[in-house]
């Protein structure tokens, strides 16, 4: 339990400067079905009914069960997940997953080459038209490819799954070296975007994903619904599955703004 | 996308009345292991490790599979578990999972008595002491049996499994008389507290259940840490997993106060 400021303020300030707080709740998960899109070597979501209808003793019931790889759907990267003794998913501190949000919006270039890398470009170009990112943000990157899902085919670049689909992998993702200039020159809590995976389709090293862990910073990956936020101004509460050890887990993902 | 402004009034004015805000974030949620406490027929939690290691690439990688009853650990009972045609669980609307938080503490009574219902007059009692529970309040229950947790024999009543250990249940629960009344007099999103059920062990006919969800009002089972909440003045935000047509799903669960 630390202490959970930035938000009071936030809205304290908001209201005091006469910003403009619309206070809707977006939500920023896709569902959970067989359609969710995974990596093509994970284990898909399955759900088996356990009971549906009228029981004997005269209620209504349904239930189920349900069995995952940590990493599909909107999901959380744990820092352990990429990193040696980093964070696992129970481990990440509440507060560096609730905070000010900034989305970044590269979509125009991404959706013209499924390889593109966002670039220290792209993030300086953004504070030249937003100010600095703010300390303690959580970034969201809208590649625009959330609009594909689940067509795998589109979203992943290959509908093929299997290690040899691997190779077919065509999405963007964030340049290991804009990860590493954020860390480096921006206090960030946390990154997001709407691909698979935060490095991107054609990496084999992953070098985005171990620069940020290393530095105990989760990822948020096939978030949905980029596209409604704002570039500044609203905040983000991120609330995974507190597996035990886990390496991620299925990722409830909100924006308040 | 709906309205969202209760948290901020609140918030604002708590600032302008000079009520204390503490601004801590308290995590409600047990972790998911193999000793998370499951209904004692149902499908427990299994994580089953995929990678651990240096891979060949020279990066160390993590990941699990996991799998489990939608209805175990820190969950929520979507409408549907009990009532048909009710939300799934993906279908409730995010403002009934986020807002004012109550709690109302039965702990002396239900610690010497397990198969404690609680009643309307508990309701009342607190009534009393707290003024009437706010419109549009997420109700929490404080039995004391959290601190059992995950011991099954003390806060199941019983450590066997299967069909044959229901008639062992033993631990305390929301009476429907009281279920009833909430619904009927106090306008109330949610209902959570610190056993496995929101019907007592012994309720063969979950009337509580069937009560609430047959209005579409969402339970909160298997809650952690309610011992740590005053009785008002903190909010509740209650993030499940986002589950296709669940019946329930794993619930990350927090209170900001």
């Amino acid at each position: 339990m630390k202490k959970f400021k930035i938000i009071f303020f936030l809205l304290i300030s908001s209201l005091i400067y006469g910003q403009d707080i619309k206070g809707e709740i977006i939500d920023l998960t896709h569902t959970f079905s067989e359609e969710s899109v995974y990596w093509v070597t994970a284990k898909e979501f399955r759900l088996e009914e356990v009971a549906n209808g009228k029981t004997d003793a005269g209620f209504y019931y349904s239930a189920n069960n349900f069995s995952t790889a940590e990493h599909g759907g909107t999901h959380i990267d744990a820092p352990i997940h990429f990193a040696e003794n980093k964070h696992t998913v129970d481990q990440i501190p509440l507060e560096n997953l609730i905070g000010i949000g900034v989305k970044i919006d590269v979509s125009e270039k991404a959706l013209k080459n499924p390889d593109y890398l966002i670039s220290l470009e792209d993030l300086k170009n953004w504070e030249t038209n937003n100010g600095s990112i703010p300390n303690n943000s959580i970034v969201l990157f809208e590649t625009g490819f959330g609009k594909f899902y689940p067509n795998a085919k589109k979203y992943l670049g290959t509908e093929n799954r299997g290690p040899g689909a691997i190779k077919e992998l065509h999405f963007p993702g964030l340049s290991p070296e804009a990860a590493i200039w954020l860390i480096e020159n921006r206090k960030i809590k946390a990154v997001g975007l709407d691909t698979a995976s935060i490095d991107y389709g054609q990496s084999t090293n992953f070098a985005t994903h171990v620069a940020l862990m290393t530095q105990n910073v989760p990822a948020f990956e096939n978030v949905a619904n980029l596209e409604q936020l704002p570039a500044t101004g609203f905040q983000v509460i991120a609330l995974p599955m507190k597996i035990k050890g886990g390496s991620g887990a299925p990722l409830r993902i909100i924006a308040i703004y």
